[in-house]
């Protein structure tokens, strides 16, 4: 992989796009954008690549996540309420095998008992939580400092 | 918004394309263009318009709700059965924060545990179910007259 | 029956002839008095007649509705919190096996854990909720209109 | 007591004074009145006397009970839904301790989860369910056979 | 069948054997042997025949329960233990269709919490619990009185 | 209210008529006239006056509370059974808004596990459970020494 | 082992005897004797032998299994209402470690609440329900063409 | 449709395209396509067709399953971790009403407890689950035999 | 004990040193030496004397409790979170069997779900919620009141 | 019984008689043979006598249990998978009163879930579990050192 | 480790001090004290060496868990109410990683919910209880016997 | 606070004291001094100052936390075990409203179901779990670039 750096996948879950509209007192004023353009500043700064995509589909997560077999050392994903109810989305992760992040702006210990429900996150190393868009940027700290285990072909 | 009357959405979730032919003793023998022929005929007696969409898919669903932020003054929805898996309907119609109103056309509190959780309901000013199409058409009664809640700019 | 209208019951459980003054955060400002009105107003262009009753005794709702077998064509009933905790009113519709629609003022799916249980429901037809005053009216409109369906003798 | 035959009481909770019309297909379409006659006969074969009131009231059926102290050598008591709901009926037969046996016309353990909870039965001797009106004629049958255990003053 | 009396099944469950020696605090002094008796009288008053077993063993119970089709008219069951855990025996009651009451000495509903859940019972007729000897003596006497409805051959 | 010494509603719910005689070993040997006459003794070194009801419907209790609005200036309750079982008392409490103490002469930390759902006192200023009549004349006390927190008009 | 074709143990469980005239509705109409006839023949096309047994006895179902140890090369077993319920034939599955198959001839995942508690599966190499006989004949199937897996010395 | 052979619609559901590749300790070495060839040649012996499809979004399952109507005369379908999550899923296949096996590859009984919850199973005739690629085989050899049952126009 | 007065440990649990500065919405803005100064001056009147301990330790909570064996006549106790939690402090208030009352600022039964599981309680002779500091000194006099009971030898 | 010395009755239930083949890595490699061997020595070496029985039949372990009473001194039983399921055998060794020991040889609170409830281990006087064969020798060595309490006639 | 004889720990947790005046029904009348006499004994007569510690501190006791590494070749511990609550032991034993015994007075078993609960015992190789102060020697018995196991350097 | 940098509070709780030795293919094999030299070194970097304290005390872990108001900027804990049971320091961290993050070591999404119950958590911003001693290196960042939110006086 001379050359070229590492790539790490972000992805963002369901209603994420609505990030600075959506009831900012839980989710803050930032932007999607913004994050994105915070992630690729740090990205820069740590020698690697990141590439970001929003959905509101559990199919169209779970495709990304395959497609990053082969293509990306790591995944940073904000599963947003797919967290607490995809299994589909923890066996992705679980079949391809690359290391993963879970993130939430929010801390989610803090809210609804429907949100303790934790099933995608077993299926990552870790989770970051509770911390705005440090979330998203300290796990990728972490993926960065950690990129050597999961290197691409 | 003058010229224009408000408009409402009407949401059909999983399965409701089926209508009419689907387990007639318990969702009825109407058709879901006849149902949407009967709002269009209310609609134009109370000043609004209706704009129905019928998916399968969640995410869809989450998009078409999305879409109403300053185009809609209030949504009908009917999730399906979404009304007790989906955190991220929940979720997304919290977040554009329209007045909207959950039908069914069932009594779900007659039917099976797994349809007593109810997920989405939460996120709406109310619920009407089990009135058949009537839940639709009542529903949108209530929307048109409190439209001035949620007034589009 | 001829020359005299149909009659509908309606029923309103315990604490809401404190409405009005009772936690108007939840409950609106809107005095019982006021909703029985709006419900004549109303059933006088329908072409019915509305019989509305209030008391917090569980056993009186009961005597209510055994009363109206042979006499109403239908039963509008807020069981207020009796619809969380009472199986002998839930026997007691199923009994009389009249049209009955459980109305409630709040949204009930968005409070307390131990309003998600519903009991008295599945003896209904359908549930309005969320919709204030509202309920009360679309309810008697439903009935209104399928009112031929439990005509008395 | 001499001369007088002991007495006992038969109390039926809500609902039952619509037997014979409720639901046949569950509870048969004996009336109550037929019920009661059937333990008059049956009361003066056994050289008892029977007693018999119904209410709709958890409150009037408490009263009832409260009011066999010292004059009622024992209880036959079907508390209809009241059995899976009421601590307080619970409590007072507890209180009065005479012996009483629940009865109940249908097999109530082939029914609803809800009514899977038996909480007045508990303070009784024992419980019969299932065998229609005979449900009622073996209690007093029971009771009469062992009434000199709560001969009253 | 002319000639021969119509004849009930009794059965008896495991430990019933000890009954007298085993907590009489719980079960009383009467042994299984003095029940059987009383049994006989109370049948040859009613005109039928009780033919009397106890078995600890769940198998041997469920065949005799087989063994009963086309020989009883109908079955007085002490399930003991079994009538919290065997759903086997749930079914083979179901499946021979016979008329059947399950009886037992004590009152379940005021023992420990595993004795709540009632797993034969939904296959019976109904239920006679905490009357002692009377359960069963009052069993016999409903299904002789019942007896034409499930008449052998 | 210059002249007239506030008042404090006392309410006690069902079986407590039957104080002294019922279950001595958990609920004591005081007479519910005994524990009056305690309180109007207590109420007159306080300066405010008790007045006391006993009633065994749920009705009525709710009746006896929505009363003290502007007549009272505080309530001191013991539900009873209702305490572990009345929504609706619940939300009466709620409704009227004036300081009320929930009272239990037993300790129901140490009963049974249906006697640990507590639902009325969440609608309370506080408890006090387990110390006798005491617990009524320490409630006493207490709102004694507030009462100036909810002075009638 | 040349010469002799593997061997396929078939096992039935409790009530399976009465396949035929037991609930028809629920179960079918052909026997057992029917279904192990056609197991017969289709081992016989296959080149393996099938033992079959029925009883109603756990302990009896238990020493079957354990018989197979070095005699046979699967098992096909139906454990009826046990797999519900036996921690027992759950553990001689996995003690005596032959390849088995589950087989219900109802869907039991459309059946009563208890019975989708599944203990026995968890021991199985795989289940097959709902197809009525040929949920045995494709057990059989699946074993002969594996039978090597376990080959008996 | 003289001529043309009873097609049957084979539905894989998410994540099953990395088959093979997939945790292989769980879900074996065998790719979908070689699964798919399989399901063919078995088809050309069975003298049925099959048309199979993946994807790892529930809607497109959805309208698959829709799109079998009145062109399919069965449904081979696994759900994949839908299976312990769909209600939608469920509601579509009761819709459509043709005959459908659900098939897993592994043994989901022995997995964690999140996948002991089955809801799309209720909707199918029955589950062959376990057997990995031969529970698909098996699944069409049960749909083929018994084609007539559904029978497209 | 002539001439000393007796003694009531007064014990206070985790968290409870920083009452007045901790979360005032809750607990109110009186400090752990005010509610201690207040104490002392009521057990003077009292004719008793107390002895007040704070501790963050539930090992030296539960020392505190041993050491009152043989030197206090009872024990006022606010284990703060520790009454939901502590198995040890429960035995060890029931191990030295002195008159206990447990006691809460706040109200429990108001507040978050982890906090109704009340462990310690059913060691103590009766509990004292939600009434601030008043928790404290009616507890003092109810223990000054009864003291004669567990008077030190 | 002077000259004979006192019987301890050792039972061992359902798989036991595989010992040594089966799971060796949960049961270990040593055979039920040879655990009776090891406690025929310890029984000479402390004066008693041991006799032992195994069976895969609750009821044959019910009928062993019931056959101690006035033969044997104490019970130890080792109910393998029953100890988890069987309302019948608690009842039995409650019924019986002799001194019991239920011994496992592996440590069942650190596997399965099914497996942590114990049900017979509360008829008991206690539980050794985990410590392989020496889990029965312990028990011995316990029963023979207190065997004065229970001595048969 | 020549010379000197293998340390076996015993800890003694919360409330054990107070045994032998300690609700001498459940837990007998023999103090700690003579406990650790017979200990010391048996030790001697084994040629081990017993070091004893009791303390009401979780965090003691757990650092004398973390202080037995490298000195002591295993555990006796009776975590008294630790046993149902502390994670915190559990891990701490888990992590010292030498072969430890858990120890009950009681049965456990037979006490009330919250104490079936077992955390610690996973952690350990056994448990021994319900045998009193044998439950302490039988376990020494068992680590003297298998104590090369875990050979202190 | 010129000159002297702001203070972060870093607490390690139960059993982190063994780390590199405990359980090192869960919590890896570095020590906790390894850890505490990482995070000087990265608090030297942005300006800030650490200081480390471990405890396998729960009340020493509270009196750490509230040792830290007015003295400290934040508080990065690892509650280890506590962070599952320990409501009393939630109500700590609550109490003095530090911005505090939880860390740990291991994913505990992916371990036993008792660690999926966060108590701690709700009380802090975030939690970062999962990522090894990474997860306090980015805590500890986390908080530097927040600082000034909490800045001592």
């Amino acid at each position: 992989m001379t050359g070229s750096p590492p790539r790490v996948l972000v992805i963002h879950g369901p209603n994420l796009n609505l990030l600075g509209a959506r009831e900012p007192q839980i989710y803050g004023t930032k932007t999607l954008a913004a994050i994105d353009a915070e992630l690729r500043v740090l990205a820069s700064d740590l020698g690697v690549e990141v590439e970001c995509h929003q959905s509101n589909h559990e199919g169209a997560l779970l495709d990304l996540i395959h497609g990053a077999v082969r293509r990306c050392a790591g995944i940073v994903i904000n599963p947003g309420a797919f967290a607490h109810t995809s299994v589909a989305i923890h066996d992705g992760l679980r079949a391809v095998a690359l290391p993963a992040v879970e993130v939430h702006l929010s801390n989610i210990h803090g809210r609804e008992p429907l949100r303790q429900r934790m099933i995608t996150a077993a299926a990552c190393i870790g989770v970051i939580s509770g911390l705005g868009s440090a979330s998203y940027l300290l796990a990728l700290r972490y993926l960065a400092a950690t990129r050597s285990l999961a290197a691409p072909d």
